[in-house]
């Protein structure tokens, strides 16, 4: 997978619709995606050895394969939409989000698309925030629009929806955990038509796509992935905001928190972040000073981060590697230990697993069978 | 002057009388007082050289030498009160105050002597502090208190009043900016009562002073000198409380801070202070933790800091320095190198002036005429 910053990469029409069927294949997720399309040279060829690597894993039952009538369908449902379904070095795609480990292979893009283009922080906290939290997210976000930055956000109630509201002049963007049909709450369809008007919403989900709880936490790395750093503004102990600021962080953005009174349950979880390192802010030229020195460093394309797979593990092989696996999530590297067997291998197996649906991947280089 | 931090020191009746002359006398300080004792070899040799010092560095009049009778009268007078006038090394004068450069050479100690040999945390803030402000300044103090810390403060309104209630049981000590019968504000007499019972006052002001506004952060310095690490919990911008902080900091002192929200004025000062690398805290044990390390540190007898001073500098010498001093503050060591003289001719030349009234020394090793 050939991942540009700039808008030089292009996919064909043939390409999008071999990308959309094997991103919307069964047990295909974004970094299988890249193993695939990595080892197999194309997604066209990645498509045509699923059955056969699944069958190895193990699969109970055949996984669905995304049909090329039912990709130009989603792809023709999308463009009536206004939806581009966009990948990592097109012009629209984020920039930053595009060198990350885990970028959606193909993006669905609504709205003014050269908002995502531009330098992006984003501004999370409560649903449940109070008067004096949604009224700084306000002014934060006015202040940050006018020093020409879009905000990012998750079109949430509280705090995102105040970021959202206070910056749509300036250009704002939302990330959503949905399908671009299926906003999430309803009642903001309306703040979504005037973000649209001159930001944008971006969504790596089918149309029809109702978002599930597991979803929210999948979209945060969007917010995050997109911006220069992320502003956290009011949260409390264990809250979703929170996972935003730790994905920011393991991503290597910036993470910012607004402090507040340790008598307030609100400003619990924000100075906890402080207390973790999170940089402590009261104003927009506290972020903007702590981004400049970023901003003008190039968006770096990443290293090809996975090993060549092996052509074909042998039986013997298979099943010593399967035998060392659980439900206990083990890491990678004792797996490669304990298996007696090369690297190769090892992530060969383990991505037939996966794609058979018996695998599980957990955050850490840890994997564990279903 | 040979300071040590157990309670292995004790001076002479004589002893303290010459130290008392000496601190007492006109246009002596700590640092001075320092200076020539080491000098001369001790507080008395050091009282019969001030006139020829003093006229040396040109004293338009003969500055005041305070007289056996008058040491005497102090002394019994504080006793009378009450109040014991100890030196650094003697039980009841604070470990780590005591091996400061400008740790007073003789402190009234009013009390129970043995509060100020224990860990001592320091809580200042506003006086002018917030009901939630002052709530969490008691809930501090108390939970500081019961892990065994003496709380230290200045007696003021509003969050230094608030701590000491909340720590009256567990000790607590008063760092007075006036005598120890001048006590300000004039309606914590009872405060102060109150705190003497299980804890402690000090001074290094005599009977009879009057705090003027310049004692304040003068006083600041034995709040901070004294403590383990200074927690503040309200401030606005520029308040007393952040010159306490700055203090802390030169002192090799911790620096905490209650954060709160950037809407609220009182927060301001706290807020900046974490800007600048103070730890933010919302509970005791965020202080217990950090200063838990240094408890177990022994209190470090500091090098000598004075190099010794000339015999005499002759006229030439004297009237080259003079000449390069003025109003405007000079660093000492571009002096040194200016002066085309060694330092401790420059030194016993910035004595004299400064005994003269004529010399005044700024932080940051800056003097200049007065």
């Amino acid at each position: 997978m050939d991942i540009k910053t700039s808008d030089t990469t292009h996919l064909t029409a043939a390409q999008r619709i071999d990308w959309l069927r094997l991103i919307r294949s069964d047990n295909v997720g974004p970094r299988t995606f890249r193993s695939l399309v990595n080892h197999f040279g194309g997604a066209r060829a990645a498509l045509e050895r699923l059955p056969a690597l699944a069958r190895r894993g193990g699969a109970s039952r055949p996984g669905r394969i995304c049909s090329e009538a039912d990709a130009w369908a989603e792809l023709e449902a999308a463009e009536q939409r206004g939806v581009s379904l966009i990948a990592p070095g097109e012009f629209g795609y984020p920039p930053r989000l595009a060198v990350l480990d885990d970028a959606p292979p193909l993006l669905g893009v609504r709205g003014a698309r050269e908002a995502f283009m531009r330098p992006m922080i984003a501004i999370v906290g409560s649903r449940n925030a109070s008067g004096a939290g949604l009224k700084f997210a306000s002014s934060l976000a006015r202040d940050l629009s006018d020093a020409g930055f879009v905000i990012a956000s998750g079109l949430a109630r509280g705090i995102d929806q105040s970021a959202h509201r206070a910056s749509l002049t300036g250009g704002t963007v939302a990330m959503l955990a949905g399908g671009h049909d299926k906003v999430y709450p309803p009642e903001h369809e309306d703040l979504l038509a005037a973000i649209l008007a001159s930001g944008g919403a971006i969504s790596e989900m089918p149309l029809g796509h109702a978002p599930r709880a597991r979803d929210f936490p999948r979209r945060n790395r969007l917010i995050s992935g997109a911006a220069l750093g992320v502003v956290v503004v009011e949260a409390a102990h264990r809250s979703g905001s929170l996972i935003t600021a730790r994905i920011a962080a393991e991503q290597g953005r910036e993470v910012f928190a607004v402090p507040g009174s340790p008598l307030d349950p609100r400003a619990a979880g924000t100075n906890d972040l402080i207390k973790q390192g999170a940089t402590l802010i009261t104003e927009a030229s506290d972020v903007i000073h702590a981004v400049e020195p970023i901003m003008g460093r190039p968006v770096e394309l990443r290293e090809p981060d996975e090993e060549p797979l092996a052509s074909e593990p042998d039986e013997s092989d298979r099943a010593r590697i399967v035998g060392l696996l659980g439900p206990t999530p083990i890491l990678l590297d004792d797996l490669i230990r304990m298996a007696n067997a090369s690297p190769a291998i090892v992530r060969t197996v383990l991505l037939e697993l996966e794609l058979a649906g018996r695998l599980e991947r957990h955050g850490g280089g840890l994997v564990s069978l279903v």
